[in-house]
């Protein structure tokens, strides 16, 4: 796994700084680099939330060189992409999911620049960027508040597994098919709607993914319902 | 497609309020309702720079009810998904790129609705969610600010195209490595060596996704230099 560096380039408003630095632990990052920033304010602590930690630990440097020493590739953004493939400069642009795929499974720091809000990274930096990444947007309007970028871009970057969803086992889900078809019996369904409303209902469950408990709690609900039945025969 | 919905509950800072907007335009959004919110100044409207469009657009409603009317789907967000799923209330739980999956190719109104900045949604609402989405996130520092959850769920459901990137044709690639090859000849190139070295640079070449342009470029480094070579022979 990649180590991330987010490097910002003279941003000018502190507020911004803080934000970012929210996003950074949001998505389990630490290493922000600020080139030549403006001053950090109570504004950026304001923003910074329950990030402060992130914030006071960001490495203030003068130059772009100090922001990406050691790192194994720079990465630039943009909101602009250009038209042509005829720009030596800044061709071809990555997406954030296209640049996740290129980075994953290597190993080394990848540093991030996103230039200053008003006026973005100079072609003059784009160059000596390894890729430059974009955020597919409104052609209309791509222009992307720096805070709300740099959030799209950790996401995507991000190694933070997605929450384990414990899918019901096939042997359960059987089981509870074999239970309604049983029911339908019970019920006196009419015989020759019977495979196809099985098959409907197979269907309806199979698309709602059921957890284990829910296949109980199906389980339940039928038994209960038996024994309604049989009290009244 | 669906019929994305944005439906902020209560928010109590119209900074956010205008921020949200801006991301709405940024992704191609332009259905914003508001359900008893705090004033609308002028915060907003710097926050949403030139999506005033979409915020003067949005509509103000009392209740959840007149918000999510006509939707086939409501989507609840939190960022403290339970660690159980013996919760009936709440799970499962899916991530943005689940959602998205979910929702391709279908129609229909989709509402996602944002609790308060501070308290969230309340169970009571999630309860009438059809699926609660969370963004996989720190468990730390899970909290991410509202405007930048929304760029995150906007992202991922939007169905804007990533730029195409024309890879160059392989037949234009192959003609390439014939150049290098006859190139390897005429600068002497050790034989025993020729063969791997010429691998090597197809499997460079081969990562680094040439396009049509690119491979022009290097046929051009490539013809100077045997130009150069045959002058001084």
């Amino acid at each position: 796994m990649v180590d991330l560096r987010v490097v910002l380039l003279e941003p000018i408003y502190c507020g911004n700084i803080g934000s970012i630095s929210r996003v950074l632990k949001n998505f389990g990052f630490d290493d922000l680099f600020l080139v030549n920033p403006c001053d950090i304010g109570e504004e950026a602590y304001i923003m910074a939330s329950h990030a402060n930690d992130i914030l006071d630990a960001a490495n203030i440097v003068d130059t772009l060189d100090e922001a990406v020493f050691g790192s194994s590739l720079i990465i630039g953004t943009t909101s602009k992409p250009g038209s042509t493939t005829d720009e030596h400069i800044r061709m071809p642009f990555f997406s954030p999911k296209e640049l996740k795929n290129k980075i994953d499974e290597k190993e080394g720091i990848v540093s991030v620049l996103f230039g200053r809000e008003d006026v973005g990274l100079s072609n003059n930096i784009l160059k000596i960027c390894d890729m430059v990444v974009y955020i597919p947007a409104n052609p209309k309007y791509p222009v992307m508040n720096i805070s709300h970028a740099v959030s799209v871009l950790l996401y995507e970057l991000s190694d933070i597994e997605t929450g384990i969803i414990p899918i019901a086992k096939t042997e359960d889900k059987e089981r509870l098919f074999s239970h309604l078809e049983q029911f339908l019996l019970n019920i006196d369904y009419p015989p020759h709607k019977r495979d196809k409303t099985l098959l409907m209902v197979r269907r309806i469950l199979g698309r709602s993914e059921l957890t284990g408990r829910e296949v109980q709690t199906l389980h339940g609900i039928l038994s209960r319902a038996e024994l309604s039945i049989d009290r009244n025969k």
